[in-house]
């Protein structure tokens, strides 16, 4: 029995009335109550909630907008705890519905609970670096390292955690047998493996995976299923590797359903174009319906300094196939750990992504309505505060002020289709145009 | 009877035997020379090539890479020669195939004729925009002037025109009758909007089909029959106005190859996702396999400023269902005069979604696979060396360069994933893991 068996999780919860955070959640989202608890209760929608960080509620899943995550965190090589935060503010400013918080540097465990405090929207963590930091070789964790920053992570208050209970043995054998080009690219995933064969033992996630959800049944946290076989790159994509751990994954959903316990699914990773709704396709239905977190996915593998924009074009995708989360990237990716600026650009363009997926079904048309009248009306300000980025928006306009045509910009000066069709055409008179003297006819 | 009859167009030819620029073609793209002449003849791919500028052919179309287009040019408010040369000389270098000079602004002929003279990939142009530039009311063009800049065009030696025959008085009295938030935003659609609403008659170039036919045989340029009534935003995206339009560029592809024209159809625009697809399906359905050359499309109004990236999103669907040609954007779009920085950035982004879409074909995956080896290895040389902007990557690393772990990077020092696969984990050794003395179990 589960440690927290005198108290109903959400997701118990849900399935016998509509809990508060998932009230709050219709609210923002526009949707019915009742309807969003039962999929909260059938785990296809979770809202990750640790009751020790207050903030508001938010949702992802089946039928809410796509949602964005933003990783902040330290490295060895690069500890500023200021630097982090200032990173939290601008992602969540930008739209950031999350934060995970990935610091290796430093006192990480410090820096999360700065971050828990100062940081007011869902806080995801992966437990198994902090895990992995304690040792030399990693090939050296105790199965109890990995338990206790789980434990340690949800005393915090940490509202989701990607926890890699899919790097099996079986998995690792198949990885071994069937070759990669880019062999296993997830962090955590890396640390498992390492740790799998080098003690022919099986992940003690997996083998112990009880254990994980009697934590995450006492301290109401979210398990986001990771994606530690992900592939690296596009040759790699969709593979029997990344399939045997997804089998893993759809069986672990069951066990977390069955506890009570929310649970979403990580997912790739570099996938080419076409193999992104299979993708999609798949993990809903293995998983049944579970949401979905990306990361990219990445299109092409040649681009390291946009592939921020890669991702966003995989993510747009995969959110219209149906993916419920997009983990941003930022121009960062596979180069160095991103700036406060990096942030900035990976927030929104992955934002932009998600807001395309969102208009394709009929959601939140309102505001591209907004300034497309504005653009119209050649309504400057109005399309700057309808803008995503109203701050660069304004910059572009200003750098190069028109001159002679001052309700246009420099692009077209004089020739503005606005202001021919504006100054030229009237509506509504169908069959009566006017005849001008000026006729050369 | 057209003006060439004498000679045999370049899809004539191809009728009859593999002409030189297409064997070029077929070369470059590694494709069966006989089979391409075969598309070329069809229709179904063009070679812009007029004889008058040297270049190395360039084909567009069915089962050939996805070709990227570079606006550049000057306006009204900002005149600099030198500055839009730069532009497509950083267009090229970043991998742009064709350049369209679309100046309004100061000596346009000059301009024109400078461009043709140092810039050797395919060259398009707009002439309606320069008959507009005699008249101080674009209501006052008479339809000779339209004809006149095209073949003064056509003399320079442009490759391929954008030609608004499809905006027609049955286009402009459905727009009347139904509306549309955005009305027309293509600048030479609202110009002969405004010429049709006005003077009551049919657009000449439509009307006059036939003369254009005999300009485009004479000289041998391809036409890229233009979207004058392409959606300007989401919400007016796949409507009546627009399909009206298609249906009449259908009709016009028809005549065009049965004088041995070689055209291509311009496409929207701004389009939602789910809708770009179907887009690209009725333009090959209605415009028989003609080439489809797309500008974005965008799939959300809300970014100014990152509208490169919007477009990507939206190129890069549009090339996976079939489109072939992808006209960039840049981050200036819809604010200012793009900078020769804005075109860089937007050659490079609209790359990517072209190739994207090429990888996705299984085309030119070699690049990809490369930069995965290195990554693997963590060579970074190698890594610069095939990425699509190596200064920018290579930048991205310097900046914050690893003190502690000079192989990796400043993202995840230590625990490189690459480098804990690498040291830890050997392959081809299945069911025969080594047991470490420092196990704890």
């Amino acid at each position: 029995m589960g440690a927290g068996e005198d108290r109903l999780t959400l997701m118990r919860e849900a399935a016998k009335c509509v809990p508060g955070p998932v009230k709050a959640v219709a609210k923002r989202e526009g949707v019915d109550a009742a309807h969003l608890a039962r999929l909260v209760a059938g785990g296809r929608v979770v809202v990750p909630s640790n009751p020790r960080h207050p903030c508001p509620p938010m949702g992802i899943g089946e039928g809410l907008r796509v949602k964005v995550n933003a990783n902040i965190g330290t490295s060895p090589e690069h500890v500023d705890l200021e630097e982090e935060l200032e990173k939290a503010r601008v992602a969540v400013k930008f739209g950031a519905d999350t934060i995970m918080d990935l610091s290796i540097g430093g006192d990480v465990d410090d820096v999360r609970r700065t971050i828990m405090k100062k940081v007011h929207v869902p806080i995801g963590t992966v437990p198994i670096y902090q895990a992995a930091l304690l040792v030399d070789d990693v090939r050296d964790m105790g199965p109890d390292d990995m338990f206790k920053a789980i434990e340690a992570h949800a005393k915090d208050g940490v509202d989701f955690m990607t926890i890699h209970a899919g790097v099996t043995t079986t998995a690792v054998d198949l990885l071994r047998r069937q070759g990669r080009v880019m062999d296993v690219v997830s962090r955590g995933g890396a640390i498992l493996t390492a740790w799998i064969s080098h003690h022919g033992e099986e992940n003690p996630l997996y083998k112990d995976f009880d254990a994980v959800l009697d934590l995450a049944e006492k301290y109401e946290f979210t398990l986001s299923l990771g994606d530690g076989m992900r592939p690296g790159c596009t040759a790699d994509a969709t593979d029997g590797v990344q399939l045997q751990e997804l089998i893993t994954l759809g069986e672990l959903t069951e066990r977390c359903r069955a506890r009570g316990v929310q649970s979403m699914i990580e997912g790739p990773g570099h996938v080419p174009m076409h193999q992104i709704e299979a993708n999609v396709v798949l993990e809903k239905a293995v998983c049944k319906g579970a949401p979905f977190y990306v990361l990219g996915p990445l299109v092409t593998d040649i681009a390291p300094g946009y592939d921020h924009i890669v991702g966003a074009i995989g993510g747009a995708l995969a959110a219209r196939a149906g993916a419920d989360f997009l983990c941003y990237l930022t121009p960062a990716e596979h180069l160095s750990l991103p700036t406060v600026d990096d942030v900035k650009e990976g927030v929104i363009v992955t934002k932009i992504a998600a807001h395309a997926a969102d208009i394709a079904r009929g959601i939140d048309t309102d505001r591209d309505l907004c300034i497309s009248r504005a653009r119209k009306e050649l309504d400057w300000d109005a399309q700057f505060a309808a803008a995503i980025d109203h701050d660069k928006a304004r910059q572009y306009r200003d750098r190069r002020m028109p001159k002679h045509t001052a309700e246009a910009c420099t692009m077209c000066g004089k020739l503005c289709s606005m202001r021919t069709m504006n100054k030229f055409f009237e509506k509504g008179k169908a069959g009566k145009p006017a005849r001008s003297k000026r006729d050369r006819k």
